[in-house]
């Protein structure tokens, strides 16, 4: 089978969510031992959750972990961030030796941190938390040309996807974050985002992690040059993501669908994964369901891909970091709505019934 | 010595914040591996944490409590809340068996539970996770008397400054998260914030868990009532605790001073923590560099109080719970505070400097 069609075929395998199931989670909490509403946003989680898993209430995610997809960016070149693209690699070298920012909140929260290559532009040494599937060592220039084939794109969605089943499958992790690593990759977000929601590149295009008012000028022209060479058709996810995205993005896609087929749910970061989580709708529209929005980035492109989805942040931290630490903090707000709903008493528990 | 003054010997030996550790803790995380601001909430977090052990980096809090602590109120039969005063008792019955919020979210968190008993008007059975310091079955109708005698408000703070001790010493809790349970405590807790921050009744009274406009209007009338009759003095914070506070209220006091003596972080629930937290600020003013804002519970005083007090909460969950519930939610934002400034490696370290 051609990779086009396994991406095809894997969303469609994403079921509908349990309405049924999140009913009766529903029906459940208004019996707990509280005053109603009183425990907030944990009491429309608990019943998302039930509707991703089937079941009311619904399983406590004990086992997280954080899926930080790598590339470059040909469009880099372009000027659009003021860091080297050698930081890609560098960084991917800190997360596997343990001293990032990921690998701190991780540990806070119990989550597990698994790195996937399917770009960096260096050539990586072999560690036992790097999956390596590079599927070319960079994008290439999406303001000349395409970032990459539609191949590759698939090829980057299914090397997301197949390490996602593998840790869900083998290594039992029952919630999924994602987090991207990738100098110049807002670009390509604000590109999906633009073409996903129709907003313009002056809405879409942020600082990132940190530019000036001449760099983000620039930025956005390069956004609107993308759009314009490429002009992208939404009816054609794989073809906006090749034209105009980037391989982390793509992985990150395979991540969120894979997801979605095993029910577990996945909590996303920042405005990268935001515009993966639009890419994903975009092939299945059922897995925004299986989806939570960890965090408010202050990035715009981020508010706007969650406002597109549907989804209400859980954090407002003003984090811009990207490695899924926003994600990652999202966690134990998750943990305790599944928590809540299932080991709290009733009211008639109680006595007062 | 009186109890008074053991109160406000407590008091005074609270340590002014430690600015040099916490300059130094800013120093570290202008030159970890991330672009500058980018952890958001928490880069601000980290150097206070520092300023309140006297380290930088500071600890990691890994052993977490709450200390729930329990009471009653006479002026429940004013009508100012619909639930019957044998819910406190019922609900501390629950925390000890494990059913309720408190426990689901304290679990999630990795926190260990305390209930302080100091005024729950029933007689409760013996368990190794209450603490028994009744000082009286509830207090006094405070729109119509005192709340209590300045002896019972002072016996109440030591007693929760005794079992927050006892945590630190004996138990090695590093970090404290203050919890309420009392029906109809909010009633003292709106009294105490209007007292301490001179805004009026109409401002600080809300819904607490849940009541109509009737009862909403009765209960901003008896606040009116009750600071009119007493007239609180606030350079007299022990008498005002006494007049208008609780008893619950005034352990909470004891906890957050003793916390403060021993450099240990008190995350602060919702709007009767707020209250307690002003009290202790009255008391000994450098008390608040050790109080942390864990959510904006949606009762006004709370807000009110966090803006006085120049915190800014940490969560915006739209939680009104108390028990503790949205404190605990908080505790993983300060571990991954401590920890990113702790254990992420330096640009120059990954040859970026």
């Amino acid at each position: 089978m051609a990779l086009e069609d396994r991406v095809h075929e894997l969303a469609d395998e994403v079921p509908p969510p349990d309405e049924a199931a999140a009913r009766a989670a529903l029906g459940r909490h208004s019996g707990l031992a509280k005053p109603p509403g009183s425990l907030g946003r944990l009491e429309g989680l608990g019943p998302r959750l039930s509707a991703m898993a089937g079941e009311a209430p619904p399983p406590v995610p004990g086992s997280p972990a954080v899926v930080v997809c790598a590339g470059d960016h040909g469009v880099l070149d372009r000027g659009v961030s003021p860091w080297p693209r050698s930081v890609t690699a560098a960084m991917v070298r800190a997360f596997c030796e343990g001293g990032a920012a990921v690998n701190a909140v991780a540990k806070t929260v119990g989550a597990r941190v698994s790195v996937l290559d399917v770009g960096v532009a260096k050539q990586l040494e072999r560690h036992p938390m790097l999956r390596a599937a590079k599927v070319r060592p960079g994008t290439g220039d999406l303001s000349a040309g395409p970032a990459m084939s539609r191949e590759e794109a698939a090829r980057a969605v299914m090397a997301g996807a197949g390490l996602a089943e593998e840790l869900v499958e083998s290594g039992g992790v029952d919630l999924l974050v994602t987090g991207d690593m990738g100098i110049a990759n807002t670009t390509p977000a604000a590109c999906l985002i633009s073409a996903f929601t129709g907003r313009p590149p002056k809405e879409t295009t942020g600082r990132g992690t940190g530019i000036d008012d001449d760099t983000l000028r620039l930025k956005r022209r390069v956004v609107e040059e993308a759009l314009a060479l490429h002009a992208p058709e939404t009816k054609d996810p794989l073809g906006v993501l090749a034209a105009v995205g980037g391989l982390e993005h793509a992985a990150i896609v395979g991540v969120i669908l894979t997801g979605a087929v095993y029910g577990v749910p996945v909590v996303l970061d920042g405005v990268v994964s935001g515009s993966a989580a639009l890419v994903a709708r975009a092939l299945a529209p059922d897995s925004v369901a299986y989806v939570i929005a960890g965090h408010r980035s202050p990035e715009p492109g981020a508010r706007i891909s969650l406002e597109y989805l549907g989804l209400s942040p859980l954090l407002d931290l003003d984090m811009r970091l990207g490695e899924g630490t926003g994600g990652l903090l999202a966690v134990p707000l998750v943990q305790a709505a599944a928590r809540t709903l299932g080991e709290m008493a009733t009211l008639e528990e109680l006595g007062f019934g």
